[in-house]
């Protein structure tokens, strides 16, 4: 980052107040029989018929529309385990995209937990508070454990980002990558670099997208995940196939796909050169990719490339995921976040690039033409079509596949923020 | 309430849309340029500030200007324990009135618990999200165990409004009734009906005021509070005096004062034709008090008389205080709410009630004229001199009794809520 964005990234959270957030009325408070609706003695009211039917708690207060971005900080953007506080504006951040991109409301709140059953026990208590909850930037393998137990114990949408809106996006992007390199899923073979939260959702929702899990070579620090090996936690044993490659030099060899969530750098350039013909690379770690994309196309002219940065074409970015998803299941009432509802977010976020691109994305992005090919695989975070064909598209898959009893929201394909 | 009131109060919740508060954007985030400001990769900035100094947080987060409304729901307003997603209503007005009248950014946190100490150990796992903490509507003898250890255990201000909000507002009436009424604080007797949180801290605060404790009889549902009983919990038995007085009407016969906060009709004319010369009646019970006011005047015609309620004169209420309590300590950046700031916030209401009465209220209330005597002991609540002045109070009592550090903020007095 260059001097110049540091000194104002800092100034831009100091002005016009300290943050990026603020608590405003939406309803009337100014004359004394306002405030007698508002407070004392009128709200007995709907704390009586909340109390009658827990129900209407989503009539008359913001529960319904209030997500919370949930963390412990011990996994911060790049930069590791700084602990809950410096983790703040991060989350504020998050807050600010669900609301400007959704029209979520949505609430930080920083845990200070000694131990991931302190941090489990904390959230399920406060959960009511909330119509949904987004955990993040909690390290692994601590977040597959805490993203399971809350989503079993706690009635509303508990969806960790890092893990799922990640895949959302990386499927989405894969998707339309493998169509314009005229390859199958069922088919394809891929080497996947880093075996974290991220790289374990991803590779599950490919899967569950219809890609061979015996197709797929996983490489932690030691090498390819294969089913010989008697030092994999649970969550990588899900993913040792039998196989005799032992690097991730013998696991890109070959390789249709390359998927990298790891660090910067990791990837050589003749390792591209192995992999077969019309390769798809998306190498996401950030803010230095695994690989840069001069050096993938100095090596070879077939493949097509995305990564995590907004300065190159292809963004894998949460964005276009979370605010939407969260919006689709907040309207129906879903009471989690199921793999049925991530995959029609992915299929949507696919089809939604094959659309023509609107001159209000051109604007944005000040360009001049902007189509459906290798350059252009996944859509823009300014696309404001994403609102109503993602949130549908959730909304939809949750109450087909039963967590939420429909039917779909009346105002439903949204057209814009003024429709919430 | 009447069948209007409580249907206007349902609507009032559900529209526009359900709830009464919202998160909203307190920066710019339209462009690329603010989104990269704002989360990614500009965020690490600030997160990076907060690791080397926990203070920049105040500089870089909402954190500073956030007040957490916290309860467990076991003590809703006058309608018991209904649980935590009842009280929600409750919680989100008092976020309102917060924002409403002194700019503080407030929202609420209603805690499912199965214990005291797993309530105090989820409020301080995430207390270091806000600047303050404000406990609400929890039960008592519950309630001074929470607040006692979670003030210890916090390093921001934690204060529970039901106790302490109601002592400031009472004591700030108290006394001037007492000035009116020509009497001593050091000098007056009191029969105290109620050994509840409230009833407690008010006891206590007036205590700190200079009332003399051998000169108060508490009474709870045995009569009074002796030091000849053995049936006391800690709290109560700090109030014991060595009296032969046994029953509530022993205690209130010759009374100067009459301090209510137990529950409707609990008191006769003729208990009240019983009291000292020029008494000072506070039947803070709601919505109906332990006696109404033209009973009280129909017994006797030297009283002053004191309700929680809005139709009456001199309403006890709680908005007068906590708003200007916090914004006092959050501008300091006090570590505590202690007793001296407490004091110095009932002394400014009592000292803003002597002051001319300004045109904004008279119109608020429909008034023709309203001074300082016995109908006018107490603030109104639409005066916005209150900010400036209870804020003041508060802040400068915190820096002198040493819980915050000083200068008094450049912005003070504060004159409006846009200085905030």
């Amino acid at each position: 980052m260059s001097e110049d964005l540091k000194h104002a990234a800092l100034e831009y959270h100091a002005n016009p107040k300290p943050g990026k957030i603020s608590i405003e009325l939406s309803t009337p408070a100014e004359t004394s029989r306002d405030l007698s609706l508002a407070y004392s003695p009128g709200v007995a009211e709907p704390v009586k018929a909340i109390a009658e039917d827990p129900e209407n708690a989503y009539k008359y207060t913001a529960k319904g529309n209030l997500v919370a971005v949930i963390t412990d900080g011990s996994a911060i953007l790049g930069l590791g385990n700084l602990g809950p506080l410096a983790s703040k504006p991060v989350m504020e951040g998050k807050s600010l995209l669900f609301k400007r991109f959704a029209g979520v409301d949505s609430i930080d709140v920083e845990v200070e937990a000694e131990s991931p059953q302190a941090f489990i026990d904390t959230v399920r208590r406060i959960a009511n508070t909330y119509g949904g909850i987004n955990l993040e930037d909690i390290k692994a393998p601590e977040c597959f454990e805490i993203e399971r137990t809350l989503i079993e114990q706690c009635s509303i949408p508990v969806f960790h980002d890092d893990q799922h809106g990640t895949a959302i996006v990386t499927v989405a992007g894969v998707l339309n990558a493998l169509e314009i390199q005229d390859k199958k899923i069922d088919d394809v073979k891929m080497a996947v670099l880093g075996a974290g939260a991220a790289a374990i959702s991803c590779t599950k929702l490919l899967i569950l997208a219809g890609m061979k899990p015996e197709n797929i070579f996983m490489c932690d620090r030691k090498g390819v995940i294969h089913s010989g090996r008697d030092d994999l936690n649970q969550y990588k044993q899900g993913f040792a196939v039998d196989t005799d490659k032992r690097t991730f030099d013998d696991a890109i060899d070959g390789a249709d796909i390359f998927l990298g969530l790891s660090g910067p750098d990791m990837v050589k350039a003749e390792q591209i050169q192995k992999m077969a013909e019309r390769p798809i690379i998306f190498a996401c770690a950030n803010p230095v990719p695994e690989i840069m994309p001069d050096v993938v196309a100095a090596a070879r002219d077939d493949a097509i490339m995305a990564t995590g940065r907004s300065d190159f074409p292809n963004q894998v970015n949460n964005v276009l995921g979370f605010p939407f998803i969260f919006r689709g299941a907040l309207d129906v009432r879903a009471t989690r976040i199921n793999e049925e509802m991530k995959l029609a977010a992915a299929q949507a976020l696919a089809e939604l690039a094959k659309e023509p691109v609107t001159q209000e994305v051109l604007t944005a992005y000040g360009l001049d033409e902007l189509a459906f090919g290798r350059d252009y695989i996944i859509p823009k975070a300014t696309d404001s079509r994403l609102l109503g064909k993602v949130s549908y598209a959730v909304a939809k898959a949750a109450i087909d596949s039963g967590v939420a009893d429909g039917p779909m929201p009346a105002n439903y394909p949204l057209q814009s923020l003024a429709d919430i």
